[in-house]
């Protein structure tokens, strides 16, 4: 068996000496944070659960190489099976953790990966797919943590990489016998700081002349050269100066950690290159790492976190006593619809997955369902929110502090004011869970994590067969007479 | 092979002789008036895709009793992929058609008479299944078309039957020793008067005291007693006074067209009786029937008619030269993304389905997901229309008639005005087409068939585990202190 | 006083003879066919109701010429509260009528012409707001009924006129001493063959070298070269062929019934031509006649229209014995939201109007706000349709004829299983009355009629003030520093 | 001139001494914290723009006392176009400060207070308006910030006030010769503890027996008894421990800031007591107070900040390159339609009011269009927060701080990879800007304050005239026959 406890993982990032900055302050240890030290908590917990046999259905899987039993964050699906297992993983990490779970977007390029190198070696005699397997026989030898980073920081949109700033997109600036050297940084990266490995993509379907943007590699986190950047909200500030975890929203698991990760200069040996120059593949890794991020994160994810968000908006309503009132009841009703609205898309997409390409041996959700995925949870995840936000009433926001709870001179007016059908102490936790949700960076990050609308919308405008459709009407409408 | 001929259908239809009144008028034979001969034309042609090779893994199965081909229209699904089969089938025939296949709401209650009759065998040793066995077997074995009919006039909804007219809802006026006699009717029965049986499902969920209204039952089109009053609106009289089929929006298959039966003192012998006094086992009926139906009828089968609408609007906005304006592009998207999102639930309830009850050797879509297709389906469906009458324009509705274009003084101010990217004709027929869908009864029938929102709503709140998504939110808020 | 009885009228327009055909076929006298029999009714109802001191607040205004008092349909708005007067008009009228009114567009088209013939006077010289004045007295002396029409037929809309047949526009063919000679057709003309006279507006902002589509003049009905030809729908074959007028949804008034006017060398004398080859007014035109129009038939016309859809649902609601559950009062709740908004939008568009241009004497209704009220209302009326359908249950569109409710066989049938709280026929003729809107052509015709809603969001986002917005953000942000 | 500047303002506000608590801690002087002192900041703005002769039409008003120039927070409205003028104030305030003017929900109190004293003078011989009024002159004259609290803590809101802790809600607990003792607390109280007046309206509709809580009173500023204590989520937080105003979202006036304002036995005198008792009447002051504060804060204060965030929002589209894109245009326009459909509810129920009751010389907004205001609003508000995240991306929550910019170690790496069309500081104060909005309170604060959606679909749905619509239709359908 190729797992490792969580004290293993402990043991591990403890170790780690990035060079790492949040609200304008270096952090030496990870573990002095409590930024950093959630996003070790809640890797820590993924570790937890996949050790754990009510789980293993879940999160364990059979490596394709050894046979052993490995964490699914390192497998790649072989059939629609798996994919749905996949799923049934994200879903179940959110439900757990309350935030991401640090292991599912470097997961979710791992197929991409697979498929798109095996072409690459199959159709241009390259070795990138050896090389990635021989990584990945390692990854998972040492069930690493492997981050995953897409988003260049990109400058002025309406331009090319090559008509601005040229390390707005990461790009290699040097050609070596024994690997590259690369520029640029990657921003939205999900708890890169404290991963194991650094995997990077092109977040840029590439053209003729953009060769050196066409790339694809991974580094061990705090390589030579690497600056990790934190995200830095009010919800981070509340965590940074908190005196007691228990008066956070979430309280160990915290919100979603991402940094910018700034690449200046870093080498990357060969063996770790998967793809350097081949502009023509650029827009099938995206498209691939899409389709799957899609399902997963853009879906199954967000439907574990509605969860939580109906629970504890359904605790709200019960505490306040109005549970039973029928507007309530509709409109509990209608994010239960949401949320599994969003649940059958992921469903579908696992359902009606296929071998992509075909003889690669790895699986892929399908086209239009994975991005359909994504695309009504942008919309059910904010309606939700605003449910939540209109059942919970106006105190989910302009409650005191449990510190005020605790305070002796006024301690006893909290306590008599805050309470309801239950405890003030346990009304206000519930309350403040859901503040993390209602007024916290969940509505946007949700719309924007595995990219925002319009991405979803024009693939799926592209990939429907509308001449099918419209052969369809015009032979009940007769038009050929 | 227990298939039938197109020819052996039409011939079979041509005799029966029910009393049918549609318009205020009687009408002898159902090959007499175009109303009914649409739905013969319709029922024929799901004949035809039934004997076609290519489509035989679709519109046909093996036979549970004999292992003979039949269509699937009278199969009992056996599993997931049964399931994942008959949503094809739902989908393909409304493509071919524009309308009802006139097979679907009967093959959607044997799955819940083989599920119930089977659980009342057992727990209170009836012969129901027994009894409902033999009649499928005759069913299949001469390919029989049978209506399905659930919905009581219900008078006053305020009140039960038996506190008003007890004829509001269909029930026993008296038992005999060789059968039943039969009183009330069912509304919106789709094609029952060209079918060759009629199946009777209780439409109420019965309490103590109503036996009289715990009825399951199937008799011959045309049985003693019966009364078919047709549906009549103003596409039933546009159909009625056509001078030619070519005129209308779906020329040959028409609009849905439902009947009113009425039951007089129908005799019902006892071997065609699958329910009579089991109160306790109504609720399940129409449960059983209700996912089957809304997975079906209430989703594949409106995702196939959206995939009409969308092809004919794609047409009509290239016609008018703008197909490629972005708002357009944008609203098309649109068009396609509610389509796929009611595929996506309807695909989820199949692959989601189990045995209900177990041991039954009957499989059921998934409750949540067959309901939330129907659900979504309401909603999505309307704006579909929407679009497409944005899309089309006003000419949709204030077009004239094909007969001025081929009126002699007039045609050549037609064909010239009329004309846009194609000719007048061909634009002419598509918009009638359109007009078809977005000004006639398919809005409100496809928010009514199979069942209005509200009842969607009340299933999805009483079968989710709220419990389950408190305790997850309790967990992460740490209200347990 | 200028007003004309209903008898008056009635006998005026006995004695037109435009070339009309309806369904393929001419009609002779415009009272022999009962679709353009329901038009003369609904105008005639218009005549009855400002003759009505009850409404002459309403209906009637002092003549800026001569003091009289004339119809408001025939008057220039000068000042806000003019325009309130006005919506207040139009949406009693589609209270009173359940269609158009007939009187309306003509009229909105007034004030624009107003305005920018004064302009072009002004500006360039020209006589034609001493024509329209002349006109005008002519008009409300007589009392007249005026048609507008200003949308082209367009053909293939990627192209300009003079890229394709150029009659796709109406345009001047010839110009001699005494007038114009026109070719073209304007489709969409609602009331155009039962009007004393038909006012021709511009529908497209012309360029340089389109000079002979900047064209604005009024013909008598039935001018030489006119050929109207009416729109054919279900409905109009309902009505066409109906044997008692009760039987129809709204009985006596209809649908909302358009032509298709053909111009076929027609010749308008100079002193009815109120623009010929001023470009640069063309779009003044347009958008005057826009925003009158956007404010009242797209807005407080419709408003009219959802009080008595809103009135018949709850009818139904209360026969069907359900008005009293609480997802109806939520429904019925929304309607009236819906309404109240698009009445908000027109009511500040009057509210906020101005006089445009300046020293005209005209007020036109502000443009934001006027364009606001018919982009809600789009959206509005179609989910006010949807919640009607939805209440009213699928026996909307299923119900039998009230000839079978006559029928000796089988009314008692119907009388006895149509009745609920009520007896049959009181529901069956509410259920037909909402039929007509429900599945009918006013869904897709209040989308378009006015415009489509891209049309109004292209006005919106032209005219906001952007910048404004920006410094008012910027001030706040800081990004002054 | 009743009119103090605001440095008299912030010398008064330096010497209250109110009992505050915020975050756990005593707060002695409300210039000592950030929090505190940006609404100080905010409130002394008003009185600013209050003196600005550009400003003076919307900010001034004429005393009905004294006819002396006065603040328009503390006058009555005495017709149809106060009420527009006091929208334009509240809009204009939260254009020039992004959140609360601190002086808008005493004075949305106002009119009902000296509408519903007067009557219940009238009615009941009592001397409450002669109070009201003689209070009214003193705070005119000192021209004083009185704020307003309506909402109890209410516990168990399936119970009243007498089945659980009396406490729940305010009430008196002594009547004495020269006043009243009072206990309980209001929550959601906006800027109570920088204002000079706290002024307290009933919060429940009494019953019989509940005549304790029929209770309206002003009282000063920390009075004996009375403690404050601030609300305190993530964004207070970041406040409290900011090295730099700037790098907040809304830098000087900070997010809308409430509190909990406890009474713990309070003595009034009677000359500051305006109900006392009068259960008949307590349902006419929330509903005269609610249907101002509707159209105000519930609308007219939201469109200015809908104002703020268009403009935001245009402005990182420009920054980003985008913003010409037509689906960035669409979202834009969607913006502005749905601020503008606000605001013309709000300008509806200005210029429909009605003087209320009839002889009291006061002026209400209509009904039906204040509650829609406030209920459009509500959707509207967080629709408009969606588009916004939707079009800044995931860079709004994701974002380093502006502390990282002027880090010198990474300075350089943020300004490189911040940057876009803009210099990296200038779009990450926009950013921060937005995050406020899109990430923080307002989404949650604008759904409940004012009341949430369920209250607003109460009031539409018992006001309406049904009746009246009802019998429209059934004089077109002809029920009569």
């Amino acid at each position: 068996m190729a797992l490792k406890t969580v004290d293993e993982y402990r043991e591990r990032v403890s170790r780690l000496r990035p060079r790492f900055f949040i609200g304008g302050k270096r952090v030496e240890k990870l573990n002095d944070h409590p930024v950093s030290r959630s996003v070790i908590d809640a890797t820590a917990r993924v570790y937890e659960l996949t050790m754990d046999p009510k789980y293993s259905d879940i999160m364990t899987a059979k490596s394709q190489f050894t046979g052993e039993t490995i964490s699914r964050s390192l497998y790649i699906h072989q059939n629609s099976q798996d994919l749905q297992r996949r799923l049934d993983m994200a879903r179940m990490n959110s439900q757990k953790l309350g935030t991401c779970n640090y292991r599912c977007p470097g997961n979710e390029m791992l197929p991409g990966l697979a498929a798109t190198t095996w072409e690459m070696d199959k159709e241009k005699g390259t070795d990138y797919h050896k090389r990635f397997n021989e990584y990945l026989k390692y990854a998972q030898k040492e069930d690493l943590v492997v981050s995953g980073s897409v988003t260049d920081t990109k400058g002025d949109r309406s331009k090319r990489p090559l008509d601005q700033d040229p390390d707005s997109y990461v790009h290699v600036v040097e050609r070596k016998s024994d690997g590259i050297v690369v520029c640029g940084a990657k921003q939205h990266s999900t708890g890169a700081y404290t991963a194991d490995e650094n995997l990077i993509l092109p977040g840029l379907s590439c053209e003729k002349g953009e060769e050196d943007y066409a790339l694809a590699f991974v580094v061990p986190n705090g390589a030579e050269g690497i600056t990790y950047i934190g995200q830095y909200n009010p919800y981070s500030v509340e965590r940074e100066y908190s005196k007691n975890l228990q008066y956070m929203g979430n309280p160990i698991y915290g919100q979603r950690e991402t940094s910018l990760i700034v690449f200046d200069h870093v080498f990357v040996p060969w063996e770790r290159v998967f793809m350097c120059g081949e502009i023509d593949y650029t827009q099938r890794f995206i498209s691939r790492f899409a389709k799957t991020h899609r399902m997963n994160c853009g879906g199954a994810c967000k439907v574990g976190f509605m969860d939580l968000i109906i629970g504890a908006t359904q605790l709200i309503a019960e505490y306040h006593g109005i549970s039973k009132k029928s507007h309530i009841v509709q409109k509990i009703t209608r994010m239960i619809q949401l949320n599994n609205t969003c649940l059958a898309c992921a469903v579908s997409a696992a359902y009606m997955g296929n071998e992509e390409p075909p003889g690669s041996g790895v699986f892929m959700p399908d086209d239009a369902m994975s991005n359909l995925s994504k695309l009504n949870t942008n919309e059910s995840f904010w309606e939700v929110l605003a449910l939540a936000g209109d059942i919970a009433g106006g105190v989910a926001v302009t409650m005191p502090s449990e510190m005020d709870l605790e305070n002796p001179e006024i301690g006893k007016y909290v306590s008599k004011y805050l309470k309801s059908a239950v405890p003030a102490k346990k009304r206000m936790r519930m309350l403040k869970f859901l503040q993390n949700w209602v007024a916290g960076l969940h509505g946007v990050g949700t719309y924007q994590g595995a990219g925002p609308s319009q991405n979803e919308m024009l693939v799926l405008y592209r990939i429907t067969n509308l001449e099918e459709k419209k052969k369809m009407a015009e032979e009940l409408a007769n038009t050929y007479y």
